[in-house]
């Protein structure tokens, strides 16, 4: 067990991706869920992701030893400054935000009485939403930065880590800007790239498309109501990584303009190397 | 049986394949390998993929009713060309090329004796690459497009088309210029993207990349040798497919820079509403 009582806000597929990771690995007694739609909540509760629920964050976290927040990062900070006198006794609150250089910043020193943030994000997930699709394995074998600061509770810090270390995970600790820059690269850029790609074609090539662009494209699915605060929260970030981007396309394209193939096929070679270096 | 015997000139991931699903299909009564390396040739005939093979164009071809090109595609003209009076009479000739336009044009009618051309690209492969990857189901349930013009013999077309259908394949018909300009969209574009999106990261932040960065840079792994020629047969269309996608990348950009959330929401959805149609 890492704690009692855990809390869930917001049940989509992270959400209630916990949930069954904490049902299945016995990491708390009880699981409540907390949503705004009632069906959403009655759902995760038939696929045994949560104990019980309610759609007040008030009453939800008012005994929760432990709450993850799984909602939009537009949403986290106002969610737990609107219900710092809720939270109970030295309760450790985390998030799963794609972004932490805002959240944290704003929720480290807030006043929360005696309970504490520290802030995670789990580099899993899927394009695909809701807990329908939620699995216990989701963070196995999966990295989860964790973004202490110097104005972080070692004992909250500790049971973050262990929470993550629990479902699976493999802990890595990085400042939250240095979070928010190396997120702006390999989680953030690939979706604006697979999403350009895909506005890019015509519907009428699509039955022709094959594993390439099917694979290339596959994170474009994903909602705009989660994209795109993250984009926004991570604006200067997005922006430095899209430049770095946009110089490696513009290089190809002088490169095939030219007709260089030497320079081509070094071109492609520096792409492969970074590629294999990652595995399959 | 579509042929009785069937030569394939380039025995790797798409040659191989070919064998094992005609040996597996009973397509052909015997299948001969014709590459430059004994080893990998050696290694096609214990997988199976080949009854036998040679190291000379001239002496596999000389008996095959049917002949299969899976050269890379600046190889394919010259490799028929120079072999223009080896072939058997009437002799099917096609290839899996992911260009069509130069390839079709200079062989349809180029005099081959009582041999005939035509242009075959299967939409299935992989970024791994030789017989060792190979299966017979590999071209199953995908779309191989054929090329035909006016100049196409009707028995070599419905040869190539019944040899298509017989390994699994939907066959659908394009102009050789219409196929150039539909696959530099869905499968050279998604390649070049992939590649620069690789080239952008930092080695440095790969420990924490997840599956969005591994499917969207997925394709990055190909070889340059076997992509470097096909960017340079298709350079027109590509160079216009980098274009389409530059503006879309453009439009995010500037939106970005904007902090215009509307704006953002919509160009999402319309990436969205491409990738949705193409189904998971």
């Amino acid at each position: 067990m890492v704690c009692d009582t855990l809390a869930i806000v917001g049940v989509g597929l992270l959400g209630g991706s916990l949930g069954l990771a904490a049902k299945s690995r016995h990491l708390a007694r009880r699981v409540i869920g907390i949503g705004r739609s009632v069906d959403r909540l009655i759902e995760a509760r038939e696929l045994h992701a949560i104990d019980e629920f309610t759609t007040s964050i008030s009453e939800g976290v008012a005994n929760a030893d432990f709450v993850i927040f799984c909602t939009p990062v537009d949403q986290i900070v106002r969610q737990i400054l609107d219900h710092a006198n809720a939270f109970a006794p030295n309760a450790v609150l985390t998030d799963v935000g794609s972004t932490k250089r805002e959240i944290v910043e704003q929720l480290e020193c807030a006043n929360l009485g005696t309970a504490r943030f520290v802030g995670s994000h789990p580099m899993a997930g899927s394009e695909k939403k809701g807990a329908l699709y939620a699995t216990a394995d989701l963070f196995k074998n999966r990295v989860t930065i964790i973004t202490p600061t110097a104005a972080t509770n070692a004992n909250a810090l500790g049971t973050v880590r262990s929470w993550w270390e629990a479902v699976g995970s493999k802990v890595i600790e990085l400042t939250p800007e240095n979070h928010d820059r190396a997120v702006a690269f390999v989680s953030h850029l690939p979706h604006v790239v697979a999403t350009a790609l895909a506005a890019s074609v015509s519907m009428d090539d699509l039955p022709i498309a094959a594993g390439g662009f099917r694979d290339t494209t596959r994170v474009a699915a994903a909602g705009p109501t989660i994209w795109e605060p993250i984009f926004r929260a991570n604006r200067e970030q997005v922006l430095g990584a899209c430049r770095a981007f946009q110089a490696q396309f513009q290089e190809f394209y002088q490169l095939l303009e030219a007709d260089d193939a030497q320079g081509l096929i070094d071109w492609l070679a520096e792409g492969k190397r970074v590629r294999d270096a990652l595995g399959s």
